[in-house]
């Protein structure tokens, strides 16, 4: 049994690792590193420390440092680990008050990703920001009262999230998409433009097909060039700030230095024990790259809900135990202006690149039944694959419970239902609630038909 | 190729047979009969008639007279079928303007059910309503203008939803349920004791294991006498108007008087084809009895959910086609004064009564994160049989989605889930959604200890 655990990285995927394994073994030594000097707080949460619903920066803090102590596990916040000598196994640290080196029987890699600077020009000036760590959140809130344009370069998750948190701040925003639309890793064309056109109802500026090309002014923003990547034309977007949320690469670079194997996911390749090639050695979270759960294909995580479930299995594996992950659905969710936009498993697009032939089921419905006042209106899709008719996908997009919604599929997804056996999904039906055949039994009905099943 | 259906019932489970026969039949003919004069209404949606979240009678009417035109089904409205002749094949029906015969080669109950009247002196009175049919629902909706102070018999889902609406109107509200806690056909005692604690809380009067024993007054109810179950002690309750909710029977007897058997739920045993003892005659809906899902054992269904999944079966089966019903897994919904109220599968008590040993994962937990602001308490269980781990259950409870939810757990149930395995569901996750271990999921994590899982 690993008696000495060393943990690279204290975000969702460090710190989970550390408590599971604590949870396992009671007698284990935890060491964890954390280059930055916060203890683990949620990364999802930063975009919405800028409209105030998340009140405090320090109601974002998940793991409060005294935890560690209760928990006997050394954190050393602001900590770097320089070096690994996985020969001996021993690594090096350094930090403002604290430098040495530990020997470890286990490690764990839980390093996370960096923003992946664009080729952008000008990009080095001052009230440029990545949205990445806590003190690019404390840099972005304070620009929430001072800037009066701001341009999101990236339509993703995390520049639309970050989009709508300056929008209710009363700043004028632009977000500027290399894609034909935003969202596009998450849902497909038709269902980004119901939500395109919900954002620009609700005042957001979105330049799709567009590439920044280059951030204008003196020290710090003036104006952002903008190219339209169908005319080729350029237009000049005021903007007092920037904020760069074009995606991030894992980082591997300690990884790398040991020996560990990287795949075309640029992450971390690992096993479902969540271990590398070296033995011991495991890794998890937004640095580590497993597979997809349909196709088996490698695939990268880049989701809280992985990183916590991949870092309970490493934490637990290292710590002795006997864990497995099952591979990533990758059930993905947001709301913007009070939309819920939800999806799960395969996309078009990762159905394309996955080369999985697919059918879908879409359907327009009510979210609650016709005669019940206040239903409203809710997108569904759902995909299987056109072989044997599995789920593999579904996407929804409406005022109201859109997500939830998507759990169900989710879980038909991982139970491995065909398209006939989600049709026979018993939903829950309720005037106030909803209605006796849900759209998404109603998707899969459609489905059904298309695929002769 | 049956060429002739005859359907006996227009509520959900009639008029879906027929539609769903005409769907896959274009040739047959297809008569329904309905004793009251109105054409396919929605039964669960009565209740809201009364707070006006219906705002018309006319809403809830699913299939308006001239659809069944349209779709070439000749629907015979305030006809009642008097007799049958099943060695000829031949039905007697009477109706105000039209009475006579008519053959067939299939035949399809969907009578229904009716409200089964409890030992209570004093019924007979005026201003004492059952809540079954459409009739029904316009006079409560009369009282709501009238009374001030009503008493309902029976704390069920139709009992609570009606007493809902009346304290929505603004009348004085007491429930009598003859049982410890009201609904306890859905919930556990804890679960149905949060409930209880919320509609007080909003204004009603519940009075638990208490028998209303009689209606006091003279043409109509001046209060009603309730009886302690505990204590014995009597109390007289004041009340201008009575609703009795304190269940129903299915109706069979016309079923009966040809031969088709019922069960011990006393409902008409049919098999995965919706038919009958009889070939070529099927049943479905509140008159049907099919089996549970988990057990495989008698169950009644009494759902408008169940009733549609049936009826679509019975009626591409009756129409020459070949469908199977998976049986039932009965979840069940409801909104209480804004808290949402949840079952599917087993309760603990049905557990009991089907003698499936269970454990079970039981979480208090928040629907969004802890540092967003405004996520709200949620009550959760699941249930795993004890031996395979399975899941066969779960409840939820609280005041945002704990509907949505249960769907994910009823696609479980339905896909033979173990609880490792609904550990392992890959829940979505966003700040202002949900959070990254989702209660349903730490219930099952319960569970799985407790199971050794």
């Amino acid at each position: 049994m690993a008696e000495r655990i060393a943990i690279i990285g204290c975000g969702a995927a460090g710190a989970t690792a550390a408590m599971q394994a604590r949870k396992f073994n009671r007698k284990a030594e935890i060491t964890v590193f954390n280059t930055e000097t916060y203890s683990q707080y949620s990364r999802c949460g930063l975009p919405y420390t800028i409209s105030g619903k998340v009140r405090e920066f320090d109601d974002l803090i998940l793991m409060p440092p005294d935890n560690w102590e209760m928990l006997k596990i050394d954190a050393k916040l602001g900590v770097t680990v320089t070096k690994i000598d996985h020969d001996k196994k021993e690594l090096s640290f350094e930090g403002p008050d604290e430098s040495g080196s530990l020997e470890y029987d286990s490690l764990i890699f839980a390093t996370g990703a960096v923003n992946a600077d664009p080729p952008i020009k000008g990009l080095d000036k001052d009230r440029v920001y990545g949205l990445r760590t806590m003190d690019d959140a404390k840099a972005l809130a304070k620009e929430a009262d001072k800037a009066k344009n701001i341009l999101i370069v990236g339509g993703g998750l995390v520049g639309m999230e970050t989009a709508e948190a300056f929008h209710e701040r009363g700043l004028n925003v632009t977000v500027v998409e290399f894609l034909p639309n935003i969202l596009l890793a998450m849902v497909d064309s038709d269902m980004a433009e119901i939500i395109e056109g919900h954002c620009v109802e609700h005042g957001l500026k979105i330049m799709c097909n567009s590439a920044a090309k280059e951030v204008l002014g003196d020290k710090s923003p003036r104006a952002v060039l903008v190219e339209s990547r169908e005319t080729g034309e350029t237009e000049e977007i005021t903007a007092d700030a920037v904020v760069v949320a074009t995606g991030v690469r894992p980082v591997t670079e300690m990884a790398q230095s040991i020996g560990v194997e990287t795949g075309p996911t640029r992450g971390i390749v690992v096993d479902d024990k969540m271990e590398t090639n070296l033995k011991g050695v495991y890794a998890c979270g937004d640095c580590a790259e497993h597979v997809d759960f349909i196709t088996g294909k490698p695939m990268a995580g880049g989701l809280g809900t992985v990183a916590v479930r991949q870092a309970r299995v490493a934490g637990i594996n290292a710590a002795g135990g006997d864990e497995r992950f099952p591979g990533i659905v990758g059930a993905k969710v947001t709301k913007l202006f009070g939309l819920e936009i939800a999806s799960t498993g395969l996309t078009e697009n990762l159905a394309d690149r996955f080369e999985v032939k697919v059918k879908k089921g879409s359907v327009r419905g009510m979210t609650k039944p016709p005669y019940y006042v206040g239903g409203k209106e809710i997108k569904v899709k759902t995909y299987y694959d056109a072989d044997e008719g599995k789920l593999v996908g579904g996407q929804l997009v409406g005022v109201e419970d859109a997500a939830m919604r998507l759990n169900a599929v989710t879980v038909g997804i991982q139970a491995h239902m065909t398209a006939p056996e989600f049709f026979d999904f018993e939903n829950c039906y309720a005037p106030a609630i909803c209605d006796t055949w849900d759209p998404l039994v109603t998707s899969a009905e459609a489905a059904r038909k298309r695929l002769r099943m």
